[in-house]
């Protein structure tokens, strides 16, 4: 397989990667994520990538893909694969193609992924996580992915990340909110207070425990961390069972302790590798 | 007993009522909240209400006995019963009384009231609900509360409605709640959705589920509301149990109807009259 270049495009940030024979030779980071491309701007934006790197064949994934994007790709209905995906590939013109997502729709309810299909059939692919397996993307919006024979079988997004923030930044026990959260004694006593089921409930608890001494207000961050990641894991993790978790930083190792606390067992996965294996999977089935 | 004058003292809100021999004769309702005094300004606000009513006794609660009230009134310990209110009430100038709230501290765990405990414990000692019993006052914060043997003997608020306001105001999926909440198919929907228990998943696919056409946008206000009232409805009720609401107007209507649809059952109080009851028992104590 020849040269070819992949570029992670988001909401925020663009990674772009020069892949030859499944290896990367280089690589390019910015922030020009979709916002940040003015209005009928990408035609020109594509144009400039396709000079930078020499007119190499180019394969586009995340939320340029999007109606707030370059061009919608549209979604392929799970249970999905490296095959239906390849096969749904939009080409806007010559030697540029955009991956499609995912949506789920059953009982009544519904969801979609995109960009992070990329990394989850790419980690089974390559052997990182098994071909049947629970996969976690956490983040703003968690996504929490059945994996069954190599494909996306079904999977919720949970807005984990983004109740955080509403609650620090507009609710009433945000006030109590002034540490960032760590992997401290506090955030495992917000993991175990999430067994109780009563979410609601346990977040107006912050501010009485602080006004009545239970708490110290610098631990309030922590444990709200660590209620919410608690709530999240114990809807979607049974105890015993392995979770493939594609994180760094932080945020990858709250998960981790959370999905241990409650039971079940953390598994970590390099996410970047994850997403070369799986382009690169995508790009040998258009060659 | 004679005449005395009850004020209902809330964040926006004060109702006064001027009661002679446990019936209330003149009831006067104003906007003028705690928030709404200015700064130093309480001493001459009681001045003024004193003068209105004649230099009757008053007994004031809600709160304007809090610390951002008139003068902090404390907080009775649960369980908590009207003697024990009564005898903690705070006496700032002759004549003039200030019921305490009451709080709770175990497991690691605080909550605190401050004025529903009138309501509470009048419900119970009017015959409004038995002294063994599950009462509910629905709001921005809903407070679940065990009565035992006619005192409050534990409680727990939730932040049910703040959460909604958050969501609407802030969320990723407030642009799909345009509509206010009514007591339809989809708040329906919404309450059995909470029965999956995973209510950071299930918000998230309330955009989903308008972007794949499972749900009219005009109805995700209404599916809002039913996941977080039959959310905090399923923490704290079981099936086949009375639960003793003191809520009016449409509230009400939505939390009888989320817990009649866990299995439930839901008994409505007049909380005026609830409020009434009480603060008559407590100023009988008093005198």
């Amino acid at each position: 397989m020849a040269r070819f270049v992949a570029v992670d495009w988001g909401t925020t940030n663009r990674r772009s990667y020069v892949i030859e024979e499944g290896a990367v030779v280089a690589t390019e980071r910015d922030d020009c994520g979709i916002t940040a491309i003015a209005e009928g701007g990408f035609d020109a934006e594509v144009d400039r990538l396709q000079a930078r790197f020499g007119g190499a064949p180019m394969l586009l994934a995340g939320m340029v893909g999007s109606n707030r994007g370059w061009i919608d790709a549209g979604y392929v209905p799970a249970p999905a694969d490296l095959d239906r995906l390849a096969a749904a590939v939009v080409r806007p013109r010559a030697n540029v193609a955009v991956v499609p997502g995912i949506s789920r729709s059953a009982d009544g309810r519904g969801d979609v992924m995109r960009g992070e299909e990329v990394q989850l059939l790419g980690a089974v692919d390559a052997g990182l996580a098994p071909a049947d397996a629970l996969l976690c993307q956490p983040g703003t919006h968690c996504k929490w992915v059945r994996m069954a024979k190599g494909a996306v079988a079904d999977f919720t997004t949970a807005m984990t990340g983004e109740m955080f923030a509403l609650l620090r930044d507009h609710a009433l026990i945000g006030r109590e909110m002034i540490a960032q959260p760590r992997d401290d004694a506090a955030f495992l006593g917000g993991v175990a207070e999430s067994a109780r089921g009563d979410l609601l409930g346990s977040l107006f608890g912050v501010r009485p425990a602080s006004l009545l001494g239970l708490r110290a207000q610098a631990d309030a961050g922590s444990f709200v961390s660590g209620l919410l990641i608690g709530t999240d894991c114990r809807a979607h993790a049974a105890p015993g069972e392995p979770v493939y978790l594609l994180a760094d930083g932080t945020i990858g190792a709250l998960y981790a302790r959370a999905i241990e606390a409650i039971g079940a067992t953390a598994r970590s996965i390099d996410s970047h590798a994850a997403f070369v294996a799986g382009i690169t999977r995508i790009q040998d089935r258009l060659s």
